[in-house]
């Protein structure tokens, strides 16, 4: 059933969202201390039994340097490529070489980013630790090192993700005037990021993204992860303020007003994990107008293929 | 947690399991019909971003001649190519043209056939429709028709797949002489008859299939499809006797024993939908011994990704 | 707790519903078609241990002059007598004869019809198939030919009742003047699609009456049945606007425009299968406002035998 | 599925249930102080729109004289009549007059009693006070009054049902040698209990009755109602010996050892809330075999009206 | 999740909550009665490995003069000591003695009151029975003796609160003139009835406080124990008005309107046992605005120990 | 309901439970190193209003000398006194310094030890960090570093257990020679490990102890936390021989083994949480025979604060 506001209501939903006096810096310097270390990117073909897309097993430095495992795949086509940079949804990771192949096979060069730490919920697994301890925490990574913004566990993510596109941007068979940041949930969420803090994506797709409207989101769904935040908050009763602060550096309606590439926002309006108020309000944020795909009869699995095919067809106009 | 025998016991857990006295004629009547009927395959271009792999549109006669769907997905290379025709999980179809990429990146031809009737559970849909209407049933297709073996929704659908496997022997893209079925669950069970009933079948994969010791599974699990059986038979409390003789004629332990094509199964311990001792009555059926997988830990998503990987190498082996 | 608007939100709750415009030409055409079938009702003495009242089962012509089982239930007492046509709830069948013996007991011949293709949920059962197929469907009968307005399941059903009250109209021992449809949730919206297209009808009693104000009902409820539109809709992303289009052929509020035999509606405000917001739009929309019981604490089981006696003392004035 | 031991085994299923020594002592008090109060029973006619079986509104002196609602139905034929002493499920009451008209449609009178204290979870309701405090106790009678046999709810209960044997034998439209009682789940229970204790019951029908085995019962089901008496365990640690102590003068199992009367017992393999073994314990300890009805693929809703026409016919041959 | 108003509509929620005219002389009455019985408290020492603060098991004239359990509980120093009446949630019952030192670790004596004919739910029992009958009720004891406000089980719960204060009053180690009524859940509604009907209670700390506004709580919440409210209506579906007549005998805003004491009321925004809306209107209802503490992310756990600590230093001011 | 095995089996179950060669070897080095840190324990008055028993907010040095925070209970009496370590179970942390009287009480000294990274899924939270990273975990601690024994969670928080001990063992208000370590849950999986990794323990409880038999564990319930190492493997397919290597030196069992103090465990026949079979794995595995409290009736809750009693009493002779 619907879960939130009507359609109508949402279409204009902008919510006052607060947002730290110090984003830009905190952000900033987050990026140049992570591309100050000297690390560089390794490549070896992948163990697996494809063969027409061609596909490498990658490992380039992420958050203060660290190793983060992605696959390149690649259509055996002569490059530059337009290049999508995939994040993963929330329990997940790379998975297998062969799990992601309709980006090659569309004509699109694609790295899928492992995630961090993470990996172990659903799909096959992945193979990037996160290498920070944590203060107390809830079961999940929604509060790990929630108590700074300094410690907070998407602090680094985001950083991953960030570090992803600067890594295709290097390659030769990419061509780094059309590189997209793509990805659906916990996915969504870091491709808005993505589009807003680093200034060579050239294009968004965040289908029913998380990490939006952190403060309401707590409040209107009982659903994992946003869960997670409530549950902490429920032992730690006095944390709130700082908790919401924490949050504050990474929700997509700040990044949202930060976003000047075109973007694609897909929704779904029986969504209770990443409830639709919370989308729009990130979509209404970004100031040029996204494309935004509604599924009113879906839940979090939103438009799923559908939704793919209709943003392989717009990047194909976007990118063009 | 663990949902059935424990694991040694289930190595040699080879129940009685009567079977018709009929069940060869009944097939043999029922398929030579469905192959008497005059229509043709046809074929266009499927409509799709998809460039690298061919996907083509197909239609073809399946039981009664009633047209079934299905994508043919090739690599882009000269063939004739080992083909599996992939069978589709209950309440599925086959989907969007770019959703199974996998055999074509790995060099097989790939038939992926809808699922008349369902297609409207789960994934992105089908467009098969299922002319028949039926008798008093329980919501879902494993009561439909379930008054006799005649007009039971499943011989209708294993019909469709023996015929899958006889268009793919039609196509000068294709070498006949290595074509496999393979499905997961349900269409797992479609995989095992399939490779029961058509002598052409050079290899079959049963991922947790589904159809197995039905008898046994409809006491053992509460899960849904299994349920939908003991909740006709709740409401039908005369029925038992009539309705086990109907499924008697698709039970993949009786298919078990007249499949010669080397075979795959896998089967996970904490699967409560096809509970592992279904699965290993019809594995411990076949007259020569299949390859069997165990997932320990898993639930009714098996091996997932990686059991493909395992089931790609070990096709390698036996179609080389 | 209360599912759905307050109480006196709901006493003035008239949604605009659309209605197609050949609404009534479509179903002057099925009925004519049905009627025009030269299938002739049958009835022998029902298999039962009851010797008080009489019960025939009876088989009479529905939908395209398909056989369609009932039980006929009279006091045995000279006729003829007044008549109420009872239409069962989803998943139900009209069960065993001595099911349904509080009409005789208060003076009323009744028929009790079965359920085309369903009767295996729940109760005893029934005897009817529903001899047509479908395109792809989800589980259940809401799904079963939508496609279009001429294939739906409910054309079918609804005909059948439509054609149970031709079938009592032509017996001797019922007076023709008083012939009441009733019948809860599914059957509920049975009586109200029956009192609207047959003109014979003296009197509705609908109660929790399912069927109605369709598109808000998918929308606003995860309970099942209506779930099962929202799930295929859900798959077949595309395809809302012909579904609803097929289910305003049959929708509660669209019909209710039409009845003008005296009505009474009972309505549940906790009641998540048919919300009462639902049961309102469609209360509101007859010409001469029907009699409304609301049970405030109650979910889909409504007044059950306590709004059985209210329908019984209202038909006795009504029909007198 | 199935809930307990297989089928053969539960077939042969004896267990040892302890049974105190002054068992029929306590009973023969209890019932010889209930039947030495003077109250005497009224009647008047029911409040009902049923006109053709007689509905009388009784009320009788059950447990220490106190008074017990009842309906008296029966068919507008001279007696004396076979009769039913009918006593009802858990949480219910005698409901309203038409609800169970079945036995009088089938030519017997039937008096159904009202469930002291009870009557306010489904159905309709009833109107017979427990004028009886409790210790600590869980929420529902499972434990009210447990800390001895005398103060045990289920004393009052058991009495009242024998005390409405007692009212039927007065009755001159009763025939006092074919008086049956009957119940289904609590009133099955009470059916075995009152062909106990009562020697003039000629035959008893109880279907998957509750109250057997009782020591089992708690152990193996996390159901209701048997689930009172572990959570009442779960805090009162100690209180074991003395719970199963006072539950013995009420078991299943020790009233079936004192049955006389030709019984027959239905029970339901996936039955939770009264598991089979269970049952079957009670129903091998009956001296002389008991006619035993078996549904394999139902919950605690057993055989339904299925088994009333099984015992309407088995009633038919033993009080012939 | 929020399950109510938004919180600045809940500070301002100020409901019409109806009062029975004879409210005060109801109380009066039944208070006076209670006070008239002879018997006197008696008190020996608790068997308890504690040592330091003392503890006495005693038992005291409540209801009727019935007896009633508790725990005294005080700090090894010359007093007379400020003193809590502790009243406790729903199900729960006294305990042991060792299960509540928090008071006299802060230096308060306490008496722990044991609920009559509950302690049978959680934690580890209690001794004290409820020797009153009932009419037809729904497990648990939200409707017993429902059917008037002289029978009603709350007329008597209350009254052993008040008659505990009573208790301690008496005592030489109590300070009368600075004796508080604190409690949880039902024990928080507890604990307004007391601040409401006894002049010499000092302070009130009613924490998510149970019994407030009880015809809206009924309406908007499932969760137990309002839900049995609800259920008996569903039963019983004519009884609404003597109910909520019942109800309103013991309700906390009508209790709140009487209440002259300092009172501190805690209340949680995801409190779906006792929605925050009823707690405020009680809140709300208090001539002298009272101490609110907002908990904005928990259920009905509240406060927790929080919250305890909060009550702890409030009571330190209030009572000095 | 009973979860495991029938009580009399438990009571021999002894299962082979292989453990590593190096178990003695790598806990040596592990304390070795954990006592080789400088940093010294840090106390300071509690802010509690909490006066009677004094309450030290302590610090000591904990795996790898990291701070680890606990509160010193102990009554205002002149030592050395008898002194409990308590461990805290799964989700939880110290909490705050009044929720723990009954040891100080009861005459003991009590140190009560936060729980690393935890201390925010209940109660009232906690303050002490777990500053290390992990690779691919799933939510929770149970596959937190499980990639070696050397990352792996429990190690750090078994050694800070040990450490506690240490701690302790200093104090001049602590009699060194009656120490006893106590816990539940998680807590009684701690106080095993205590027991068997410290020499200096005199006595320990361990009521309902998680972490015991680990592979029987994770393959015999759903619950948490066993079930998030199942999770994990059902994504990590081929770690189950690494994971359960890791797991070994942890295991209650293999702990057991080296447990040369008095021991009293108590264990809940309806435990599916820590199921009985692995807790009496154990209890069987202890050279000396401990004493074993059985709860028939109860869940995870296990005795609750009768089994306090319990362990009180049983200390008191222990400690002697």
């Amino acid at each position: 059933m619907l879960v939130d506001l009507p359609l109508d209501q949402l279409r204009d939903y902008r919510p006052e969202v607060p947002e730290p006096d110090d984003f830009d810096d905190f952000w900033a310097a987050t990026l140049a201390q992570a591309r100050s270390t000297p690390t560089a990117a390794t490549s070896e073909p992948a163990d697996t039994p494809v063969t027409a897309p061609r596909v490498e097993d990658v490992t380039f430095p992420g958050f203060g340097g660290e190793p983060v495992r992605a696959w390149f795949v690649a259509p055996p086509v002569p490059g530059p490529l337009p290049c999508v940079v995939e994040l993963i949804g929330y329990g997940g990771g790379r998975g297998l070489p062969h799990e992601r192949l309709g980006w090659a096979a569309a004509g699109y060069a694609s790295l899928v980013m492992d995630t961090r730490g993470q990996a172990s919920t659903w799909g096959s697994g992945g193979g990037t630790p996160d290498p920070h301890g944590s203060g107390p925490a809830h079961p999940g990574v929604m509060t790990r090192g929630i108590e700074s913004p300094q410690t907070y566990y998407y602090r680094r993510l985001v950083t991953d993700a960030v570090r992803a596109v600067d890594h295709v941007l290097t390659r030769p068979d990419v061509d780094p005037d059309r590189v997209a940041a793509v990805g659906t949930s916990q996915g969504g969420g870091l491709a808005l990021a993505t589009g807003a803090l680093h200034g060579r994506v050239a294009a968004v797709v965040a289908d029913v993204p998380f990490l939006c409207h952190l403060e309401r989101a707590v409040s209107i769904t009982d659903a994992a992860p946003y869960s997670e935040v409530a549950s902490y908050l429920a032992v730690h009763r006095g944390a709130a303020e700082q908790v919401f602060r924490t949050l504050s550096y990474v929700d997509g309606v700040v990044m949202a007003r930060r976003i000047c590439a075109p973007t694609m926002i897909s929704v779904a309006l029986m969504d209770d994990v990443c409830p639709p108020s919370t989308v729009f309000a990130a979509a209404n944020a970004i100031p040029v107008p996204p494309t935004v795909e509604v599924y009113p009869f879906n839940g979090h699995e939103g438009g799923g293929q559908e939704q793919w095919l209709r943003s392989v067809r717009w990047l194909g106009e976007v990118l063009a």
